[in-house]
């Protein structure tokens, strides 16, 4: 560990990226990957470690979720480099283009695990990894191969340093995926325009469940012979029977092939892989191949790749006490940076839900929409500090509106699917975010409200039929009834602060009368959210500690019943008023949790539990901000930095849960700046107690925002008092205007609480 | 059969129409459809009488065959209407998106032949069909639904009449197909858009190795629910298990799926289904769909789609002895009209063969080039009647060789697929055909000739190499060398006619020397054409009646020693000289084939035999004309009759072997003519003996040929002389400026040979 000098620790020459570290989350369940790519790029070229199928034979592998992102720390093989993975997902796909260079007797397969001579999988081993924003190294030790890997948005870039080989090659597996199973390939493609050039495609039925995936490769040096091997059963193949298609042949095709590129390498020789992706076409890869790298110069795109996270992370510069919170703070903004993802052509052109080619017209077209998460604490941080991009996300949203068949906003979408993932429709408080504080306004506006508006009254969609009858979801007519209902509630809420704002008053009332709905789930007896019937009845069975058939998903009564970020003044109330309430948020911090309660918790861990609380997973994350609607707001300041210091660690267990899209990291960000937005969209941003000593937000209006805490320090958590502008603040929040309008914001720590 | 009058039969009113028997063919083994389509149009509208899958368990299922182009004369059912269909062909594919009309009880599966009852197929008679160009119908008894089909060049229209029902169905099979088998489906999708059109796209893996073809349907009358099943088995399917995806979900998706669409049906009430297709996608079906079909009148697309075929019938104007010789002349021209079809939405755009979405600029693009066939005389007739669209076809050509990752021409090629059937690359005849004819010239031309040239270099096609460097294919380096070592040569001369004419003499050079390659597999001691090793060995075992392992493809040393079109005087010298050469040729017009020669020959069945002259396929097509290279140029004008009369009758029995896309309806129009031409390229067509009593040719030059036959009969079978714009004829051929230039032909016709 680092030793510590006096003084803060801040950015000098703002080489912002040397605070970050890729392998944070890599360990565990953060679900995140080391490899590289830019901000918010479409390439996110990245080592897996292992192969671990989706299913087998039918029946969930349950080995499967530690490799949602292709990659386990704990690992000590590399099976290759693949060119596309989420960040943070606790469901996942991807996985594209396995590239692995080798030397020696040709291996088509990747071997099993523990045994690397086996396959083309390698050993590797953490000394001589180096994962940097843009730029990831490792030593291939089966072959000794110095493997490098850069990119930008939209291309790849390998660089191989070989050992001197007659028999050098370059494997290129497109059977390879994240979270892959039999049946998941349905199609791949592959080329050899020439003998350094390459494209095809891989199309698959996953999670996405018509996905296509498009790419154009380039070696360095010509490739002396080639390749491909068929581990597929298809039964009859026209008259290619005419050839012997497996050497030197240039097409290939089949559901489950790998291809090998073979080439004659002096000691220390590198090739140099460039590896473009399109969501269109292969000609689409090519032309973003020769639009974003026209040369062959690795260091460069690494230098360039780098200098744009520096201008990434450098819209919050912060001073912290020790380097520890640096690295914390700018990995979450790397994190946070990551997804979604660049969804075009250099050309604007992209597939659309409708699988037909659209060109995005006016505005950046994004994918990976992990909404049920990100709309939390994610998009609201766009809204403040990368507002230009979170409006060509709602644009992308409202594209995926207007080719949705059944006329919804996205819910889980990525790569021109929508998969349906969780519950709500929670692009409506994106949307809402961005009009209600007028990034988003006239004609585009109303039309983001036309679509929240339609896509809340999707009857057929998971139960809302009967919300919109009977005022919840009832659970016998489809599970996870309260979940569903409180979300609801909070969704038609934001879509009537959109109403208000745009002056459409009947949609106005519509909503704010069923974001009311939270209500017919309250169970005064047992002082929780509870399950109904259809009948109006509360279920019987009823355990507020329990997941499993409780109503609830990802989540237990005792957190999910403090969901209703528009009204926690009125849930309060019901709940018997502010210090029962503080008490009972007292009694969820300290409790302890049944074991069985892991078992039937999808996506919980016990990295991520401070007693009965669940950070490691979204439906809480507002909770630690409750204390300031009751008598004892200074619960808030303490349990906040408690949050801060125990589910994040600069280390690559360092998260104490999914990242799911940088959810995890934006609540970070806003709770170390001191602020949170419980409601996004309400335009209110709670104070919590920051961890930086200071930071300054440059915003894209060319204002920025100074951050102050007086005497902070590790034991210095609450807040005595906050001056904005130098006026002291008479409430707890925040406003949007307060924060994008710049000036300074003055927190006074102190080690006692402000009663 | 018909009475007939006296005098010849010509066409009152134009009405050509009624003169095609779609159905000729459609019994035994000429693969044509009975359904609606226009002239080259890219739907072909048509009743499927039975699914036989190409292989069973990985076995061929020799059943299959039968159902090339989905339907048997013979056979008591249909099980649906399906849009796709080539004409002709002896190995198949296609047949996407059948359709079926039911009543009752939802029936999902077609059921087994023979028992209707157990399907969706239904009992049909011939007595209630009708089969017109762009217009059939049939009534489907098991429900009394009357079934009219007709056509656009991209829409096809179904128009059932049901009877009062409320439950009637219009079932949507996407996993039908022709030469369909377990695996070939590789995806399939739709999407209902409202309650009246619905999209999608299948993909397929068959004959074409990686095909999509997209369709847009609109009904008439919306309809009241839908839904569909799955019969695939894809063991994961995200999170669609959110919703039931099998009745009112409007997307759906899966390897092997059948939609339904259900409607309540007032007595005779009609239904309409306009079903487009694109190349491309779903939004260019839509398009195509808007812009050939805004209206729902069925009788207007089919009188239109009738206008069309009149016109192109009447391209060319007969009168003949009898009303069965119009029916065979102008089902023949129908038959030569359908394909290649075109392959382009109503922008132009269509997919290449490189899988990207191309623009044709100045063309129209088609597809299915039958070329081992269509190269002899189909496209040799479409240089004279069909020039602009012959043009086009080359176009076509050439943009497939801009898109061949092997810089090949297409040798069998269809839907943005190379399927590399049967052996050659006679695309280059086609170019040289339109070349030397100057048909295409300038710069158009050098490109032909360079894609020609690149092609025919292509040293890893298909034993080309060898040939290069030997001189010839050897049979224990690549089979059937025989047969390749004579095309090669043919299409190597092709090239070099285009090379002289174009004054690209280092070509010519080249080109010419190659095409004396066929002189390599001649035996002087056996008298025929004969397979050597690459020693440069004869192959011992050695029988020119056997076709298996003989060094031929679909045919025998009998019929294929006779293929050097480009050089007959050359062969007949070697073969012995003239009289040796004829009496060598009534030989194979007499004698009996083994038995043994069916079962081991591909594509030829007893039908298409005349003594051991094969008509029934295509090696042999120039075979009759050869004795005009002789001292008996008397016995083609003899054996062109015998086989116009034994081979081609008015009847569903009355093609004597595949049609193959129009190759064998070429020949019956050349031959009954009076003309054919046996080198295309060489602008020569040799004389044989007309059938017609008279034609005009209309051309696309404003000029019109003229043909007479004087005392034309049944019997008058040989030709006294012929006489060109008045002046006596003495020599055996006519030239292409002597046809295309327009003026009068006339043959003087008698029943003693010309000796």
């Amino acid at each position: 560990m680092l030793s510590l000098s006096a003084g803060a620790f801040g950015q000098s020459r703002q080489e912002y990226i040397q605070y970050v570290n890729p392998l944070i989350g890599t360990q565990k369940m953060g679900h995140t990957y080391p490899g590289a790519t830019v901000p918010f790029g479409s390439v996110q070229l990245s080592p897996d470690t292992d192969e671990q199928p989706h299913n087998i034979g039918g029946k969930y592998n349950p080995e499967a979720y530690r490799y949602c992102a292709g990659y386990q720390y704990d690992d000590r093989e590399i099976v290759g480099f693949s060119h596309t993975h989420f960040t943070g997902t606790g469901h996942s796909d991807l996985g594209d283009f396995l590239v692995m260079p080798t030397v020696g007797e040709l291996q088509m397969e990747p071997g099993d695990k523990g045994d690397p001579r086996s396959g083309f999988r390698s050993t590797f081993s953490h000394s001589t990894e180096v994962a940097e924003p843009d730029y990831y190294k490792v030593l291939l030790e089966d072959d000794t191969i110095l493997a490098e890997m850069t990119a930008t948005t939209r291309v790849g870039m390998h660089r191989y340093t070989f050992p001197a080989s007659d028999n050098a090659h370059i494997i290129l597996d497109l059977m390879h995926g994240v979270y892959n199973y039999s049946d998941k390939n349905v199609w791949t493609f592959a080329r050899v325009e020439n003998d350094h050039t390459v494209v095809g495609y891989r199309q698959t039925n996953g999670w996405a469940r018509t996905r296509t995936v498009y790419f154009a490769i380039e070696f360095s040096k010509p490739f002396t012979s080639y390749g491909f091997k068929n581990f597929g059963k298809e039964d009859y193949k026209g008259f290619w029977r005419k050839f012997d298609q497996t050497k030197n042949f240039p097409e290939m095709a089949g559901k489950q092939i790998r291809a090998h590129f073979d080439f004659k390498t002096a000691a220390n020789e590198k090739i140099e892989v460039k590896f473009a992706l399109s969501p269109v076409s292969t000609s689409g890869a090519m032309k973003n191949l020769e639009t974003e790298m026209p040369h062959c110069d690795f260091d460069r795109v690494k230098r360039e790749g780098q200098a744009a996270w520096n201008r990434e992370l450098g819209k919050v510069a912060i001073t912290t006490n020790n380097r520890g919170d640096l690295v914390n703070f700018y990995t979450a903004m790397y994190h946070a940076f990551i997804s979604p993802t660049v969804y075009m052509d250099t050309d604007g052109q992209y597939k659309g839900l409708d699988q037909n080619t659209h060109t995005a017209a006016g505005f950046i077209n994004y994918t990976t929409f992990s909404l049920w998460d990100t709309y939390r604490a994610l998009h609201p941080l766009f809204n403040i500090i990368q507002p230009a991009r979170n409006r060509d996300m709602v644009r992308s949203m409202v594209a995926h509106y207007d080719q949705s068949v059944h006329g919804m906003l996205p819910v889980w979408s990525h790569y021109a699917n929508e998969n349906w993932c969780m519950i709500g429709f929670h692009s409506v408080s994106v949307l809402a975010d961005a009009v209600v504080n007028s990034k988003l306004t006239g004609v585009e506006a109303n039309k983001a409200l036309d679509a929240a508006v339609q896509t809340a009254r999707t009857k057929y969609y998971d139960g809302l039929e009967y919300y919109m009858q009977l005022g919840y979801v009832p659970e016998d007519k489809n599970s996870s009834s309260v979940s569903k209902t409180l979300e609801y509630a909070y969704d038609d809420w934001a879509i009537a602060q959109m109403a208000k704002k745009l002056g459409r008053t009947a949609i106005h009332s519509e909503f704010i009368r069923r974001s009311q709905n939270w209500r017919s789930v309250y169970d005064n007896s047992s002082g929780f959210m509870r399950p109904k019937d259809s009948s109006g009845k509360f279920l019987a069975k009823f355990d507020p500690l329990k997941t499993e058939g409780q109503g609830f998903i990802e989540g237990n009564s005792w957190n999910y019943s403090l969901y209703v970020p528009h009204e926690p003044a009125a849930m309060i109330d019901l709940m018997g008023g502010k210090d029962k309430f503080a008490a009972h948020l007292d009694q969820l911090f300290t409790m302890h949790l049944p074991d069985t309660f892991f078992a039937e918790t999808e996506d919980v861990t016990r990295e991520g539990i401070i007693g009965g609380y669940v950070h490691g997973n979204e439906p809480s994350h507002q909770v630690a901000y409750l204390y300031n609607w009751t008598n004892e707001p200074w619960k808030t300041q303490e349990r906040v930095r408690m949050i801060l210091n125990q589910q994040y660690h600069p280390s690559p267990d360092g998260l104490g849960g999914n990242d799911d899209c940088g959810q995890m990291s934006a609540w970070y960000i806003f709770s170390a700046l001191g602020f949170y937005p419980v409601a996004p969209a309400s335009g209110q941003y709670q104070l919590g107690s920051p961890s930086v000593k200071s930071a300054v937000l440059h915003f894209e209006n060319g204002k920025a925002l100074s951050i102050e805490a007086k005497n902070q320090s590790p034991t210095n958590v609450y807040v005595r008092k906050v001056e904005v502008n130098g006026k002291v603040l008479a409430r707890t929040y925040l406003t949007y205007s307060e924060i994008s309008g710049g000036g300074k914001i003055v927190f006074y720590m102190s080690d006692k609480p402000n009663k």
